[in-house]
């Protein structure tokens, strides 16, 4: 059975000072959900103003895209840190972008980590508790993976009080235990425009995937992200907006 | 006519991951309100989380204290921003900063700028506004040095509706314009405890005080700083205590 | 009387991370000399190893281009630093791209500083004397703009036996008094590649420059900076190759 | 059998900025080989320049100790790297490191990897020989820890002609397997000054200490590390320097 209603999120404010990354104002206009940086992968003070400010003309929810603080490896690289340190340190970046939507009386909607710190959070428990435990002083929902075995996630969540927002990817390959086929992978990432809308489409008319092994899962997914840096975006995001 | 409350307030958080700077659980007790370092001259997200903490635990006012983006230097660098730049980086440290007091449940009371920022607004009323319409996105006042030609600082606050606080240095000697000495001239910072607690309790008493050339000049002050990082603070805040 | 030989130099090396700046596989093959970045306002240690790479493919003469430590203002902005602090600071780059220059058997010819210390040096004989101090570690020369006024800096410049390069600017108007025009004055720049071309063949052959004022200038320059981030870069630097 | 001569090296240079780190004019005096911070876990320019100086003044070998970029986790963080990145990342350091040294005539001796670098290399050859591969760049020695099993770093090193220097912990237990005992673990590292000067007594005399699990293990070490954050580190050195 279809989703009556789907949204699209994108990364976006991933520039950082005079260096530019993405297409952000063509990509706005095309979805409904950016997440964005908070300075500790990517964006700064500045730039996460202007993406505020762009996300609000064209009626598209906020959301904080926190990450490790590693600026160098655009937060793709996995850093140890404790609980207590990670916690503080997504409340910072997520009240820090808070802070600036506020300035523009608008609201942050939810929050969906970034990189590394969005894998390792699927992958340990502890992680995801200290990210849920961060999300839970602003009272939004935590967007994560939509995988087969959510319910541990749920638990957790629930103890504090996070509601979850499950997506799909349009443009990654998914492996039939539900996980996202690794970056390094043959096949991992679908450049081509037609696979990407395919899959879209499967997702959402029957909540389905074809995995790289060849197999059909169901994804139950409340949003689909689509890569903003893919070269192909905003083409792929114009035949989505007249298809969905 | 003396004031009848005056208040103690002090920079504190100002360690940064391995490194300790201050001696804040000796310091925390003796003072009213704490300005804490928010991540760009000093602290970093735990830091400040435990420094809150142990605010809430004094019963001690917490301020955020932010600064130009530049730790090596301690914040004590002019980085020449412009307005939009200056006030997003403002609104970003605060609301990081407030952020965290929420997660403990207490509230952000005051911004003080720090180091060379605080020089600048002083110098430069286009810095000052910068700041005033950061700190005007939080309905909180925000505090300045109290000397004897306010007005066009009134001005613009009010114009933002936000509230100024006016404090005075303990340990610090005041020039005839009612300026501070700068930190490289000659007898600029008071070091002997006996000479900071004859300053302070000459401002509480009278609101007046001697300045390095010999004259005897009115300061109307709401607050006053004494520097954490003075080798004699604790024993200075003690007496301070004592006699106020 | 022309110059026999002048060479082109262009800043290059100055992505960061994930963010890319500047056409460098293109530009490389059209110039003589390139600036490479430090990481201090752009560039890490892998893209200045590539970027190195890149040069001695093209047989490209290798120059450090250091600058204040100011990544999210890309250098552009003037931190107040003592003459130790900057000297060290300056020496520190310069040896990092060394070594890496080391590493693939090939030498770092000379020293062009960046941005707003580039700008500090012309007009602060003090910061010029930290930055010759710091370049004379390395026994090469110091490029630095070619003006009429020179001889204070050829005088400090001699007491530490630094060789000075004099360099023009292909894209940069200039004003009467054989300064810069400052970057946000009309007309500072130029964008229009005939009027560059113009302006570098003036320089060749006669050695004179055609001032915002309308006047004619001397300009003794024994090479000649043309900007990689001029969107016409590519094409003007192809030109002068024809032409020079 | 007693080497004849083992040398005490100490980490030095790690404070940053305005934070001060350990007790360096006390404790060089006291050493042989001062493992000095090259900035990317602590450091910056000016205080390497100072810790430099106070080598020179001492007569002490200057070894560069780079590390992961994480001044805030102080470089005991773990971040995944691929080898090129790393290589580069340690060429940066120690060139920058050896330039400061060229500035001052003075030589750099060694390379000592630190904190989570230092143990990742020990646990994983590829990661050993992108450090022994930044190394070879600087014909200088490589210092790791001395275990029963280092043929497999031997032919490493001999690959690349970088001469190893085999050290040995003061003030860390060990474990039956010739391995440091983790930190988290109870005992793991020596506070008593007795117990330190006894395992550096054993060391020296005869080449062997007593691990965790109460058995006798070989260490055959060229030099021992003592740590100067330890309290008692100056007593410790001055007793050692007494004794050996």
């Amino acid at each position: 059975m279809s989703k009556s209603v789907i949204t699209l999120n994108c990364d976006m404010g991933e520039s950082y000072g005079p260096w530019v990354m993405g297409n952000d104002t063509q990509v706005m206009p095309l979805i409904d959900m950016a997440n964005i940086a908070c300075g500790f992968h990517a964006s700064d003070p500045k730039t996460m103003a202007e993406t505020v400010k762009l996300a609000i003309q064209h009626d598209v929810n906020i959301g904080a895209h926190p990450s490790y603080p590693d600026l160098l490896g655009f937060g793709r690289r996995t850093i140890v840190m404790n609980s207590e340190e990670l916690t503080y340190s997504l409340i910072y970046q997520i009240g820090a972008l808070k802070a600036i939507c506020d300035s523009f009386n608008t609201e942050l909607s939810y929050v969906k980590p970034h990189g590394a710190l969005y894998n390792d959070m699927l992958n340990d428990l502890s992680i995801f508790e200290s990210v849920v435990d961060a999300v839970s002083c602003f009272s939004i929902p935590l967007m994560m993976l939509a995988h087969p075995e959510s319910q541990p996630f749920l638990d957790i969540a629930d103890r504090y009080e996070v509601p979850l927002l499950f997506e799909a990817f349009a443009d990654r390959a998914y492996l039939s235990n539900g996980q996202l086929a690794p970056r390094n992978r043959e096949g991992a990432v679908l450049i081509d425009a037609e696979s990407v809308i395919n899959q879209v489409e499967q997702l959402i008319q029957y909540g389905k995937v074809m995995t790289l092994e060849g197999d059909v899962i169901e994804i139950d997914a409340d949003t689909i992200c689509v890569h903003g840096d893919n070269p192909q975006a905003v083409t792929i995001l114009h035949q989505l907006r007249t298809r969905i």
